[in-house]
């Protein structure tokens, strides 16, 4: 009993810091998305596709979250946007407390859209809110058309369900049309892109909604 | 500070229950195996082949983990082999109190191979001790060969890596060897496989390489 009562304490306390991240979002006009995925599902893949893509449209910054190293940060760094990496050491999931340190560290003044990657995981990062507007949830083709049903919360606690590699769908058993509709089953608001970064088909499009949320044209 | 010191209480009591798990084991005569990974990277595919390579010359038994869902626990049960579902309902990964359960729900005399399949998540499953032989870690060719750096505990506490996927290989820009490279960099004593369920290459080594571990003839 002793342990679910910290448990609640800590989410209690994680959300009142993610309203005062959201508050101090919304008074710098930030649009921030919050990804979440299985480890190598291509969350900083599709960050690249989307940096290269909108970063002349919109001023972006983007906090990395890794159990380990900075490599994602170093990789996103390398398109001139403003980076701050978040190391867990161990930790399996962003809290509100480390992105709100992670906020202190960007000069958020002009910033438009806030990308935080949260650790690759798809238990743990779905009961903590970060203080963004939205989850977005990655899963690719590789994967297998089950992980809805067998990773229910975090499908059901995202607003965008983003289907990547679709380059390999040739090469593999998965069934796209069923993973959508099981993650349809699951949050039926869900709003679904298919995507590949090897060839870029559908970046545009999620790209486009994207902008189209933040208010500024593409 | 009070969350650490239940944290520890809760790794504690933990590994308590495993060592109990570990000696039941043993007074069977029992090879267990802790499979760990990502989602999706082809935990229960390997499972099923090796229970149609191997379940004629030895008696398998299974416990699988999920978040949610049997599904796992009846693609196994098709094998004619005795299998038991632990649904977490939300729990990142197994503990030893849930194998001590499952393993009341088996008949142990006879078996000398137990395999539990883990939650897929390749960080929280590393702290845990299930009472298992060893743990074995499975990194798809699609998730990118950065993440040993990643997520070194997994790494770290494993005794071999099965690389899977490596059929995969001509589609995806991962480099197998730097994957392999950065596991062994984290821990050198891995015992390395590739495997692909699809072509079923490798699948063969790693059994021999098992089987000969429970001292039972391929």
């Amino acid at each position: 009993m002793s342990v679910i009562t910290i448990e609640r304490k800590v989410l209690e306390k994680n959300d009142e810091i993610a309203h005062q991240n959201r508050a101090l979002l919304a008074r710098h006009g930030i649009l921030a998305l919050n990804m979440v995925s299985s480890p190598g599902a291509g969350k900083t893949s599709i960050l690249e596709r989307m940096l290269e893509r909108i970063k002349e449209h919109v001023p972006i910054a983007v906090i990395e979250g890794d159990v380990q190293t900075d490599l994602d940060a170093r990789r996103v760094a390398r398109y001139g946007v403003p980076a701050v990496q978040i190391v867990t050491r161990g930790g399996c999931h962003l809290e509100a407390n480390l992105v709100r340190d992670a906020l202190a560290g960007l000069a958020l003044a002009g910033i438009k859209i806030l990308i935080i990657e949260n650790v690759g995981n798809l238990v743990c990062p779905s009961n903590y809110d970060l203080g963004e507007a939205f989850k977005v949830v990655v899963a690719s083709t590789t994967e297998g058309d089950d992980k809805p049903m067998k990773y229910p919360a975090m499908f059901r606690n995202a607003s965008v369900l983003i289907i990547n590699k679709i380059d390999l769908l040739p090469y593999v058993a998965s069934d796209i049309d069923a993973l959508q509709s099981n993650a349809l089953a699951i949050n039926p608001a869900l709003t679904v892109f298919r995507t590949s970064c090897t060839t870029g088909e559908g970046i545009s499009a999620w790209c486009d909604w994207l902008l189209a949320k933040a208010g500024v044209r593409g």
